[in-house]
């Protein structure tokens, strides 16, 4: 075992051999050969490095080694209520299912949402997310992607305004207070691995006194905000006439902005809102899938990108997706965006960067996270290509973004740890997760009253 | 073994026992059970079927048994080209990769990009296509089709316009003599299995007599009849140009409509076109996957569901998608319409049927075809439900359609005969097909001289 490093997790240093290493770097070499993980950190990447004693080698022959995806855009609590909020207008997918569910979440039974998110974002070689938990009980999500090793920024979800539903509606204090308590608790836990990010649901759930405290605390201890905006047509409506300004810049007014804020959506933007996100560095999630599923819209995201807007990758939450998947948003997201702009917008190589690199840097860790590269953080995954699907023609790229499937990732490493080998999670075991997640469904639903 | 049905294959009886059979039927109804397989058709559907001496049974519990896929639009000749036609506008598309490419297949490399689409739909569920060859040995394909075991309405490509590429393009006369010895051939071939379909590739590449004899020959003989229409606004602008109409009413002017004839795309119709699909009973073929790759639009299916025409599914080539996968086709289907109908739109269980039993009305065989139902032929999948992603919440239709994956599938029957038992390939050694498609793909971009 080698001493982990700063911010390096355990394991016993890793030498991954013969792959084809796409290290995401600025000039986009792909490099035949391995990879050396010491103390949860890339020491090297080449070809015919020798395996040192106490080393665990990992067979990468025939497969891609890829930096792991970052999903910016996640709510864990809700994995447990995936395929229950199906075909339903948004209105009744939040008041009928999404809230009475959240609301009737139990320690245990968030606990095991968690835990059944975590173990399908890693075995689909997702290693690092942006995590909005619910109301009550955030600890049991911060406890399963420690125990998961996943990395994560996360946050409970914040819920002050007179408007919110009973059982979830929050004291504007005790809002703050349970925040900066989980905050302290979690911030740079499992050595670096765990930060903390506020989680005002969004700007109609709150009060704006939260909000500007959210902003300052924020800017004062380095934590992050994750929030939802300009997802719906209807939302804009009643921002507008309460705020008298759209999302982006309601939001801005408030103080939330900047680098280390996390928009999730961003559906529907004017010009002005373009040019406040690119002018502030403020983060914006898409979320292909999701947009589609709940009838939102396509966000624009070849617009926001012209205009210098930091854009990433997530799934969202199981209920309106209903998966957890970067390969499935890979795909919608190149596909998604081509009738508006044609074929030649957004290309493989460009959607790649944006679940890897990209997501990476809207975690405030591009320059040690993302690429395949020494000194960088080893969250890693090893991909063997579909023999029918994604092989032989054409680039790497697009091997990946058209062609592959979370079926095809063999392992991955976070910190440098494998917690995915030949396709089995190996801390946790997948058969109890879902015993497990069926048993605590089958509570909430009962507990929620819903049919 | 038991003697084959007339319409059935070979291959020992088949218990498939205790899974959740989805019939697929007007009543919607799941059964907990069995489905017994006799000489290639669904003999019984119950609980507590008892094994017989000599049948093979497959295990289905904790898993769902479906109708087979039916997929609507293929194109088996281009499935060596996957990935090497990505991002790239439709005139560099056809002109620069996919016709020059079609234009170099020998035989033998047509053979092998058969072969890779077969064993790939086959272990994705797909158990039945339609599919455009290419202009040249397209028997290759139909032998594939024969090989693998998959069920098939297939035909070679019309290609006698002037303005078709050297290489492709024929002469009339030759092209509908030589469709018609492949037809005299393979109509009613391996048991009825196979069936012929005239394939004029578009308007554009075939004269009014090529199209007018097609259509006159097709109704003759119980052929049918598969083209493209309306999935481009340039194409539509030239057609309307050159026929003085948009292509839908042109084709019909033609005599080719009816519902013997699958219409691929249909992106961009307007209402008397619609009008004319519905009462004619064309077929329409969705391709979701395909439209969005080369940015051709979003057919507004909602609307011609609602106009009462008939539309099924398909993955279209593969260089336009880049899988043959009903999963993938499905859940876009079921998420692509949602912005701009609402997300009740495209609900779970009508993707699902479209997809099994809308597929089998399209191909003639709605009353054989495509449900769980005692005398209907054997063309099955087992679906092992994965324990993370697709269960324990919500309905079945949701489950698979929005949730599973084709890693999913674990058996699948055509004719009452096992082609994939446990996800591996029955009648074909899947590494054999993978090399040879890697060899014979070397050969045909050397003979096209594209880099």
């Amino acid at each position: 075992m080698s001493a982990a490093g700063a911010a390096g997790g355990g394991g016993a240093d890793v030498l991954i051999r013969g792959g084809l290493v796409m290290t995401m770097g600025d000039d986009g070499a792909v490099v035949e050969g391995d990879v050396r993980v010491v103390g949860g950190r890339i020491a090297e990447v080449g070809g015919g490095l020798a395996a040192r004693g106490g080393e665990r080698v990992l067979d990468a022959r025939g497969a891609v080694v890829l930096p792991g995806f970052v999903q910016t855009h996640i709510h864990l609590c809700q994995t447990l209520f995936r395929n229950l909020a199906d075909d339903l207008a948004l209105l009744d997918w939040l008041g009928r299912r999404v809230w009475p569910l959240e609301a009737a979440h139990s320690r245990e039974s968030l606990s095991a949402s968690a835990e059944l998110g975590v173990a399908e974002l890693l075995l689909g070689g997702t290693t690092a997310i942006v995590d909005m938990g619910t109301v009550h009980h955030t600890e049991a999500v911060f406890e399963a992607i420690e125990a998961g090793g996943i990395r994560a920024v996360a946050g409970k979800c914040m819920m002050d305004h007179a408007s919110c539903p009973d059982g979830l509606r929050e004291d504007t204090r005790a809002s703050i207070e349970a925040s900066l308590a989980l905050a302290r608790r979690w911030h740079g836990a499992a050595g670096g691995r765990i930060r903390y990010g506020f989680s005002p649901r969004f700007i109609l759930s709150c009060t704006d006194e939260l909000m500007r405290e959210v902003a300052a605390l924020a800017e004062a201890h380095g934590y992050f905000v994750h929030t939802h905006s300009s997802e719906n047509v209807d939302e804009i409506a009643i921002v507008a006439a309460r705020a008298g300004a759209r999302n982006v810049l309601a939001l801005a007014a408030l103080g939330i902005r900047g680098e280390r804020t996390v928009l999730a959506h961003c559906v529907h933007l004017d010009e002005a809102e373009r040019r406040e996100l690119a002018a502030a560095g403020t983060r914006v999630s898409h979320c292909p899938s999701s947009n589609l599923k709940l009838g939102s819209g396509i966000a624009d995201v070849p617009a926001l990108l012209a205009d210098g807007v930091h854009v990433s990758i997530g799934a969202d939450g199981a209920p309106c997706n209903n998966r957890l998947d970067m390969w499935t948003e890979m795909r919608t997201a190149a596909l998604l965006h081509k009738p508006r702009h044609g074929p030649t917008a957004m290309p493989a190589e460009r959607v790649l960067a944006m679940a890897t690199r990209g997501g990476a840097e809207a975690i405030g860790l591009g320059h040690e996270l993302g690429q395949v590269r020494s000194g960088f953080l080893a969250d890693l995954q090893v991909i063997a290509l579909d023999d029918l699907l994604a092989g032989p023609g054409g680039t790497l790229a697009s091997r990946l973004v058209y062609a592959t499937e979370r079926a095809a990732v063999r392992h991955v490493l976070v910190d440098g740890e494998v917690l995915v080998e030949d396709g089995r999670l190996v801390r946790w075991d997948r058969a109890a997760i879902a015993e497990r997640a069926g048993r605590e469904l089958a509570g909430c639903v009962a507990r929620a009253g819903i049919s």
